[in-house]
Formats: structure tokens, sequence, C-alpha cells
């Protein structure tokens, strides 16, 4: 069960149909997992659009809260606000062939010579778990992950999260959504009683969905919600698990913000990162990647012949960007606690078990 | 009463003695508060160090974590890693006169014509309570300020605190402080049920200071350690209250830490903001800046002829920096606390009453 | 005589009317200078728009290449992308009461009580020339500035370039401009014979103002174009100029440019900069603000009762940027030639007399 | 023949035996070429130290220019201010396959399991000379790379360099050094006419040398010292090229710099990039890497069980930087002469012949 069906309310804005992040239109997601007596790792791709980033880039941004990790593709995410592949997530160590096998899958989409491309790959480090120095993720896993996308994806200990550990517990894939009404009122959303009925006029509606991969954080310090669970389950365990792994966020919205709103959005993930229970410990690689699939803001690859280099594009008045960023704060909580809630125990190739969260509650 | 005294502990290390930044030797805080029927404003003091920053500048970084504020100094700060002035801290119209202050006060003490200065002047903005457009707060009061810093200082609605709004209620100056104990097992220090007796050889011992300006945050998002106090606070004022100020966080230190692991702690006061309640609204200048006035570190002003361009300084390891992490998450946290418990209750130049948090607990 | 008329051809793009930033309609610059025994020294405003920058700010970005400096708002400026004061240059010690004027000059033209504002102050260090010490700058100076304003401004050693220094000479202010011509072809504009004759349909011709405050480089590294003529300089003089001072550029458009996009062009300074013969001393701060005037991206100062919170908004191809880099380059190395032809020489407070570049070619 | 024996010196000081980033005690470059009708590319390996960065870092940075480029690492890089890898050069698709080779490279040398690596792999687009979307460079390249590197390596058309074009010319790798003499009087190095003479007392000595990977700017722009060349090699050439490439610049040297004080080197190569005529292309990837061997320096890889977690590191004074400043402008200039130089014309696999510049000097 996830969190909200545990009786577990993150927050107070309101979920999409799936509270995943495929609610935004046209996100998908799939898995490939390698379960094996070495092996416990995977990749998972998040398919930012229906069509072809490559041909139509969206825009798109990054934060780093914390550099402590191998994700590829940043440097050239920030300085064109610019997406141009799904991005993937998986095993540290198999971030090289999972990069290789991106530029392969484009090359093979395109209707020309790919001459030149900037797969975004994520990673958390599994190597507790899994033998990963072997780096045994290799492109028809990417493939196959590629191919498996779709809206209604699973969590927990699947895809790049089977091999991860999250508050000392088996973390992996969680996911959540909110929806976002801006218009008159919206800023001050459900801080009043009856906000609903103080709105006049046409609120358009968006999606902000989030995706994490959860490798991060102290067993002691693990919060459910307002209840601080971390340190009774530590005392079942006799565990004293140390803040080492990462903690993978990308965020996915239809609303057409700009690449520096979406940072700004982006930021926010560690509001809901702490409230689980995260100071963002030194070893965790606690990096966010955001992107917008708005149609009317999707990029040209480049100026055709004969074209204008003038576009009209939609943009969000800054003064709502509060709703935004209270949507990235509860998604991202709730994405860590269904990635812990939906993840199933998982014994390491030496043998060492890694427990689960609905073991204890 | 304070948090602690309140009973709220925050997280699970010990504060120094005072419990404020004043912990560090030779940090010291001056306030001088403007309370007439037209300005609840002031001016707070950080004096860094016992001696002259100007002369002997202290290792510094400073971290924004949303930048919708009027911070001055930050640039130099971050170029050189160092901080030459005490910080002071005021209404976010004051800068300007604050700034000058800053200048006028340097120069009254150095040896030499001062030909710079990077005056670090952070504000809130003070504006709901106090007629702020007159920028009321003048060099002299900065001067009182300075000359009333001390280690055992007030907290509350003081000095740069006097006009400030946290979380829907009276909000100011707040601070908090933590032992950081170095050595073997300092890593997990806490995480099991013995860590010291695990400990051998010397443990080098380090304080972390911190002191806030709170102007943040909704009511409905309060919590006071794991409980959401605010909704029914917010039910008992029928107020609805926007994210909409600042929050500036001082952190001080006598560890040895360089300007980038000064920048990598800063970070950490994002988690203390969280879990008290912050999502970092967009209109809220949440900036963060912080100082090690270790004595084997401090800074020449300029190479004396003669003498070595060359230092011996100390460093300390970077796996050591769990524990500076932890302790900036809570001692920001029980800070943001202290802010709100330590105020009574003001009322603004238009009539307009904040209450305050202890009315209500 | 400026660069251009002595036949010092910078780049190959074409000025505008003026060859300067006041090409960009609604760019205006004003002057106050002092000019005593004891003061050398000033303030200039850069008039961003015809109309108010607070009421409808402008899209902005800064970026600093060297923060020895101390220029003031660019937190803020770079957190929402945009600029809602006139620019202002002047001396360091001068910047705190030139901030304090701008929120007054700010809030005597605004229709309601101004509650925060967030003043631009850019500054170089004029104290070999001026006793800064004294701050003699003061707010009716700034008024007195902002008054001067027009787009036939002058250059040299006029208002905040009265006591600045570059490349061991006089400094001052600067100024150049490029227009900007998009459409096919545009992207290799100059690069072949016949570029005109290719390009198809309509092409949107913009223009890049650029203004400097010189007080940086050393007299023997100095570049006239392609002949460095600071060895010479320097031999004649016996001087060895050390790389001290700052130098401060501001950048505006009438194009579409993104905030991101901004970000890129001002970085291109460092070209024209190095052209000319700097390496971005140590001691200087490289500060550079750009803004765009263009009107469909104007933005709105809050989002009004009943309003959409989404706009239409132009964007310019990212495949064009180049064409803006140019440009930039082009321009801010004319306009330190400008600054340092359009000097005369200046006696300083302590006898100090700074040649100027004129009398030596 | 390089630059120099060309008569073309660039600034004023003085390089070491080599003139390369090799005269850096324990740095050497190794090479691997692909030259076949397809392929023209290879990999060249930057080693740091004489013994293992991976079991003792060495303190390190970066600066990202333009970040159109798909340089890894980073992040963690510049978290951490530490380099754990030797630095692989290659061309733009291949990035993800020599990424996957150094992970197995570390991994084969290492005492124990690896666990976690963050190889820095930069690269420059060669897809105009070679078949690059089929990334033909496999790990034994990068394997024969490192075993051939040494430390009087080849300059031009070899390894990383196979492919590339700089200027519209065959470009490649190229190489400078610069000594940096420390000490009273050294601020002003070259400034007057007899320094050395004013020096007291010891003056440490330093190396700072720099290799470059060229790939970008248009051949109108191209300069060899004070002479703008490209118009008329562009005249003769019929040629209009576009400003597409990359470059990558990395820095080393022995000195006991920073992390922060390395970044400030570091972009003191946008200058030298820019006196050859660079004004940072919007399509290329100006990422620059640097470190500092210096054996005080080194990092631990964790603190040692009954070790102290605090060091004593050597520090440089702030005011002595400049002289670091302009040594990495000088041998950056000096470094992409020699790419160009150094490199023979190059067929490419459609039949395109990219000319080199000796042909035309």
């Amino acid at each position: 069960m996830r969190a909200r069906e545990k009786g577990i309310l993150i927050g107070r804005m309101t979920p999409g149909p799936l509270n995943k992040i495929s609610d935004v239109p046209g996100v998908t997601v799939g898995h490939h997992t390698l379960d094996t007596d070495q092996y416990k790792t995977g990749v998972t791709m998040v398919m930012p659009c229906a069509d072809s980033p490559y041909l139509r880039p969206l825009v798109a941004a990054s934060f780093v809260l914390n550099g402590f990790g191998k994700t590829t593709g940043l440097l050239q995410v920030d300085e064109l606000g610019s997406l141009e592949t799904p991005i993937a997530l998986t095993g540290t160590l198999n971030v090289g062939l999972v990069h290789d096998a991106l530029v392969e899958y484009t090359a093979s989409q395109a209707p020309e010579r790919v001459r030149t491309l900037n797969p975004v790959v994520c990673e958390c480090n599994d190597s507790g778990l899994s033998y990963s120095v072997d780096r045994p993720v290799k492109k028809e896993h990417v493939f196959a992950a590629i191919e498996a996308a779709r809206a209604d994806f699973a969590e927990g200990d699947v895809g790049a999260g089977k091999g991860t550990r999250c508050h000392g517990l088996k973390g992996g894939i969680g996911s959540a959504s909110r929806i976002v009404e801006l218009g008159e009122g919206a800023d001050i959303a459900g801080e009043g009683a009856d906000i609903a009925g103080e709105s006049a006029g046409p609120s358009p509606a968006f999606t902000l969905g989030v995706l994490v991969q959860t490798n991060h954080g102290s067993l002691a310090d693990l919060r459910l919600g307002d209840q601080l669970v971390g340190p009774r389950i530590a005392a079942e365990l006799s565990a004293g698990e140390e803040d080492k792994g990462s903690v993978i966020v990308i965020a996915a919205t239809d609303a057409p913000l700009s690449d520096r709103q979406l940072r700004r959005v982006l930021k926010r993930a560690a509001a809901g990162l702490a409230r689980a229970g995260s100071y963002f410990g030194h070893g965790s690689g606690d990096v966010f990647v955001g992107f917008s699939n708005n149609e009317a803001n999707r990029l040209p690859r480049e100026t055709a012949a004969g074209a204008s280099p003038l576009r009209q594009i939609q943009a969000i008045n800054e003064d709502q960007m509060n709703l935004f960023f209270r949507a990235m704060a509860e998604a991202t909580e709730e994405a860590v606690l269904n990635s812990l809630l939906m993840a199933g125990p998982v014994t390491g190739f030496d043998g060492l078990r890694v427990h689960c969260l609905s073991e204890f509650i």
C-alpha cells in the first residue's frame, strides 16, 4: 500500500488521478530490473513526452543540492535550459554504459545521423546489495526499460531502485503528483477555509509530478508525516545506519514554466526530503532534474530555413510560484514514502538483508 | 521560555552552554531596537570575533536558497571566501544606511585610511508592522548595537527582529548551538546506542552556532518538533497568512572549515527551516551566511613585506562533514522556534496586531 | 575622439546611430560629477526604460566574472530574472548612500507606499584619486544624475568614472552598441562574403548596447585593436601599474532575450575585456548586469485581481545567440577603449596625476 | 614548430622546460589515436600524479564558461573539491564508453572492490571528420592511452584531437606552461624593469601547466599574438566557418591552491581563448578543469581508524593570485596556438579536407 492508502496524508494539495509523475500528460516510466544472486540493480527510464525529445527538446533545469554524485548531462541542461533525451536512472557504476545506450537509442530513432547528444543519466549507489563493479546493466536493458514505459508503472524495489536503501530500509522508486490550480486567490490556496469559492474567472490547472530514486538517509531520522518512526525501528533492528547514499528527484509538469522557474521549483524538493528525515548527508548525491513538456514552449532543434527565429511562448507570472513550490515539497515527501512503502525486503549478493518499512508499520 | 525549556527537543546533538551562536568563542551579538508608534524595527549585529575582522579576515561563505532578498556583500564573501566586517541584520529598506554605517564604523577603527570594504548587511521585510519607507535606522543605531554586543543576548522581538513575522506569528531573532565532537565513530554519532564508548583517542570538539532573523512561513504549516500546530492556531485566529517574508540564517563555528565546507554546512539550514514548516516561499529571501573564526585559519589582509606568501592552515577531513550538517539542521530548526517562543505580541503602525506563539501553547 | 573616429575598428558588426547603450530605444544615461580638490567621484545612472521599471519590471540577469566587488541587488536580479530600478554606478564606499537614495527616489515616484525594493548599485574603487572614505556622493547627486539622463550622454572622466583608472591611465565611462540582425544566415553573419544576399524573408533587427565603468587592467597589457600599446606607454611613464581596480559592464537590449540568454550574453563581456588587455585581475570586481526592455516581455509587478496568471511572451531561438555574443564582445571592447579615449587627465586629492590615453596616441 | 619556435611569444612569463602541462611534476599525458577512413578520433589521458588519484585524491575544481558540452564528473569535483581519476578527453559520442573504461581501469588497480567512482571525461565534437555515431573508442584504447602516458607527449592531431577543428583549421591537442615565482614584489612580476632584484627572501616557485583540446572558433577571428591572421586565410580558402565546436582546458599545478583558488585561476582561460580569437560561441562547450597535485594537500580517501580527522595543509595568500591568473591566460592562449601549429591537415570520412595553420604561415 502506498502512503495515502495507509492514511498518511502529506500536505494539503490534491494529487492527480494516479498520484504519479505520469499524471503529467505524455510522461511515462519504464523499468528493467536485474535480480540475480550477484546483482540487485536495473534501470528506470522517465520518458518526458509522447514524441521525440531529441527532435523537439523540452524546457528543463537542474538543481544540485549535494553534488556527491555522478549524474551526467546537467551542464548542457542548465546552459540551454533544455532536455533532449529521456532521463535514465541506474546504479552508480552503470552510468557509462547507460549513457552509451542512450546515444544508440537516439541514433536508432533519428531521421538523420546524430552528431551530438546530451544524455541525462542519474544514479544512486547500489553497491551495498549489488556486485556493482561488474556494471551488469547493458544497453539491451535500457532498451527494454524504454519499451516497458507506461503511465501506470511500478514503485519500490524495481528498476533503478532494486538495490538502493533509504533511511536504513529498502528504498527504491517512488512517485506522487499534485494538481496546481492557478488563478485569483491561488497564491493562498489552502491557507484559508474556502479558497475555491473565492476564485473568480477561469483557473488554468496544471500538474506537477515527481519521481524519486531513494538511497539516502539515516534510519533513526525517518519520519512518516509527523511521526518520527525511525528510532523505534532502529531499536528493533539494533541498527545504526549511516546517511551515505543519494537521492534523485525528477520533476515533470505541463505548466509553461521557464527554466529559471523550474530550477526554483526543484529546490523545494529539499523541503520534502527534510520532512521525511533527511539532512542531505555528505555522501549523498542529492540531484534534482525537472522539465516542462508544455506544448507551446517546446523548443525547435534549430531554426528551419526560412522560418522566423522568433517564437511566441507562454509564461506564468512569478507570483504564482508558491503553488508549484508547495506542490514540489509535498510530492517529493510523498514520493519518498511511497518508495519505502512499496518496496519489499531484499537480500544482497553477500547475504546482507535489507528490511522494508512495511514490516514495521 | 525557549524551545528546550518548553520540552521541545530538536534532534539528538548536545547544545553549547548558552545554546546560542555565542557559544562559539569570540562571537557576540548586539541589538538596537526602534519601538515607536510608527516604527517597529532595528538592527542586530553579529560580531564574528573578539578582534577586528577587517584587519584579520575570517574564512566565510554564503548560500542563497531563495534570492528574493537584498543582502549585500555576498559576491565578495564567495569570491574570496572571507568576511571582513561584522554582519548586520535589519529591515529591508534600511540596508543602504546600515551599509554606510558599517563603512563609517570600520573607518573609525582602522589604523589607516579605509579604501575598500565589503559590508555584509542582511535583511527581512518589516514593512507590515513598521512604516519602513522612512528608513528610520540610522548610523547611531548601528553603533549602539555594536556597543551592546555580548554573549548572552536577547531573542524574540528585538533588534532586527522587532518588526518581523514568522509563520503568521511574531517572529524575530532566535539562536541555538550544537557541540560537534570529531573523531573515530564520529560520523555515526548518535546513530547507535553507545557511540561514545566506541571512540578511541582524542576527539577534538568544536561548536556550531546559529542565529536567525525570521520573517517567513505560513501559519498553517507551523510545526513544533513533530507537532503540526499551525492549523489549530490558524483556526483560533481565523487567519490565512501567506508565506511572504524572508529568513536570514547566520552560522558561526570555531572549527577549521574551508569556505567550500562552510557552504556545504549552510545548505543544511534548509532542512531545519523545512522541519519547522517552511517550503521556502517565493517571496522569501532565504539567505545563509557562515564563517569560521578558527585562529589557525584567519586570513592576512595582505602579505606583509618580507613575509612568506605561504601559510600553514588546518583542515578537517571531508568525511567528518555529516556532524556539522546535522548540527546545522538541528540548530537552525531550534533557532527558528526560539525566535517564535521568545517574541511577544506586537502591534504595528496601522493597528495590525501580530500574535505570538506563546499565547497558544 | 572615440575609438571609431580614431580609426580603431573593433570587430565586424555595425554600431547603432550613436554607438552607445542609448541606441536601445528607451535607454538613457545621466551623470553627476564631483570634481573638487578632495573628491574625484560621482554617480552615473542607467535608466533602462522610458517608464517605471518599478511598476513594470524588465527581464534581467547578471554574471560575476570576478567577485571582488560590492555591487548590490544581484541576488534578486538572478532569482527573479528581473530589474526594478535604474542601475546606479558610483565609487565603492558610496554604495550605501546611493542604495538609500534609490529607495527614496522610487518611493517618491510610486503611487503607493513602497514596501520592498531591490536597488542595483554597481561600483568601482576610486580611492586612488578621491578621498573616498568621506562618502561624498549624497542623494541629491543621485537625483541630479537621474534628472540629467539623456540618450547622448558624455563618456570618459564623468560621473562614476571621474576617479577611476584603467590600464594605468585615466578610465571612466565608455559605451558602444551593435545592431543584431536575425534571420536566415544570421548565425554566420559576417563570416562569409555575401551574407546579406543569402537572407530570405524578414530579418528582425535589434540593438545591443553596452556601458562600462573602467577601473581595471595593467598598463603594460593595454591593447588598441590589435596593437599592444601598453609597453611603450609604460616605458614613457616609467610606470608599473598593478591590475587592481574593477570593471562594471552594463548591457541593454530590446531583443526578447530570456534571463538565461541574457546571462549567456553577459559572459561574452569577458572576451571584450581580454582583447583590450585584461586577464581579470584578483582585485577587480568584474561584474556584468544586463536587461531587455522589450515591450512584449515586460513583467507584471503582480497578477492583478481577475487577470490571468498566464502571459504570451516572445522568445528567440537559441541558435541565434552567436550574433548577440559577438555583439557583446565587440561592444564591450569598444566601450573600454572609448572610456580611455574620452577621458582627460586627472590629478587626485594627494597630487597623483593620472595620464590619459589621448596623450600618447 | 610550436608557437614559441615560430617566434610567437605569448605574454611575459617564463615557460617551464618542456612548455607543457607535464612541467608540473608528476603530470603525464598519453594518447591513443584512431585514424581510419571512417574514424578520425581517439582518446587523450591526463594523468594528474605519479601515484593513484583514487587512493589519494587531489584538490580540484572546474569552471564552465559555456555549458554546451557533455563533460562528466564536475558535480562531484565541485562539491568535494577533489579529483579521483585521470582526466580523459575524447569525442562527444564516446563519452559513455570512456566513462565505463575509467571505472574498469580504476577497479583493476584498486586494492579493494571499487564501490563508487567519479570519472572525469571531457569531450569535443569530432563528428565533422569522424563517423562518430559508431562510438569507435573502446576501453582498450583508453587503457592504451594510459599506458602511453609520458611527460614529452605529442600535440596536434593526435588522441582526442585527431578529429577536431579550431578556428576553421585543424585543431587538436596543445599545451604550454608557466613558472610562477611567489614572493615580495611578485604581485607585479614583470610590470617593472627589475622585479627579480627587488625580491627579498626566498621565492617559492611553482608551475602552472595547461593542456587544451581545441574544436572552437571562427576562422575569420583567428589571431596569432597580435596579428589577426584569420581573414587572410579565410579569403585564401573561400571559407566561412561557424563557431560551433568546443574547447576543453585542463590546468595543473603543484602550488597549494585551494579548490576555490583553482576555480578562480580556471576562469582566466577565458582571456587566453579570447586573445586567440574566440568569443565563446553558442555551440561550444567551453569547459575548464584544474587540479593541484601538491603533496601537502593531497586528500585522504577517508579518515583512517584512529587517525586524526584534522590535517595541516598549505595555503597561498590570496594576494598572490594575480601571478597564477596571468600564467593561466598566457598558457591557455599559447596552448591553443600550439594545438593549431602542431596539427597536420586531415581529411574526414566524407572527403572533407581540413587545412592546417602551418600551410598558411
